[in-house]
């Protein structure tokens, strides 16, 4: 890292955000992010390595968070009460970020190849999940089964909470989408 | 079509499993493809827009498939069950194939760019799924979390299918499950 500037991660997310809505994804450069952020190109470069990044540069930090607690979770937990716990932890640190989120979902949803790259994410979010179970005990494809159930139920989740301007609490919606995981299941 | 080549299709795809198990994916060109199947790599071209498209080349027909048969599942069947309709159907179309699926599975888990396009082929049968849910009148949200769920579902029976050189029958397996997730999300 070289001279220090304050919040530049940060900073540089918001321009991109701001450009992507503007400008559209494509036609928006990393020279006029760096501009719009006060920084330089180099700059950008030390926290991203290209525009796409930008949208995606929570994603290790997410996943960890959602296995962290997804492990953690005390022993009498079942597994998709333990996915609950991890999916409680990932509303824990998107939910702050209303407008962020909308903003973000917006610009991937006009884009196939943002939207197949967030499909590779949730793949991601839901293999962790699933080591997570496997290290509590859980047979492997019981596993997979509760994490990628769990985050059908989380997309959902996430899904109403950006489309809805009312800034909804997303534990909450994340804890509904559980429920209704279950109901739906329970009918066959 | 230029001249007839019987069964021209299934040859080159024959041909192209045998040549990535043998050499590797990104070894083996469309030319030696089309030689090993007797063929032309105009032949080829004709049928496959390139080597990664044969691995890929029954997704629309599985995807039709899919959605038809749970949208034609009996008006009383719940949303879980006509997905299941639909499930079924696709095990009959993939369940012929064992040791091809076997095979196909073995290449596309050796290499990342096959995985996510592996990814990107099961959300687009999950989105054919939630389309006939809600043709069925079922509300948007619900559909999805149905269809995502019994996509997770499939996923786990062919991955015990392909996984099992006994050949065991993959219609059981997605039935089983089906039963599994219900299981899993009503322990939450």
């Amino acid at each position: 890292m070289g001279r220090w500037e304050p919040d530049a991660r940060g900073r540089l997310e918001r321009a991109a955000l701001e450009l992507y809505g503007e400008r559209g994804f494509e036609q928006t450069t990393v020279a006029e992010i760096a501009r719009r952020a006060g920084l330089t190109e180099r700059t950008f470069f030390r926290h991203f390595a290209d525009k796409r990044e930008v949208l995606f540069g929570g994603t290790a930090r997410l996943r960890d968070l959602l296995a962290e607690a997804a492990e953690k979770a005390p022993a009498s937990a079942s597994p998709i009460e333990a996915v609950g716990a991890g999916l409680q932890a990932g509303a824990g640190m998107l939910g702050e970020h209303h407008e962020r989120a909308r903003r973000r979902h917006a610009i991937i949803a006009d884009h196939a190849e943002l939207r197949e790259r967030e499909l590779i994410k949730m793949a991601a979010l839901a293999d962790a999940l699933a080591g997570a179970l496997r290290r509590r005990g859980v047979p492997d494809l019981t596993a997979s089964l509760a994490a990628e159930a769990g985050i059908a139920a989380f997309r959902v989740a996430f899904e109403r909470w950006v489309a809805d301007p009312g800034r909804p609490d997303l534990a909450r919606l994340v804890r509904q989408a559980l429920d209704e995981l279950k109901a739906v299941t329970a009918d066959g």
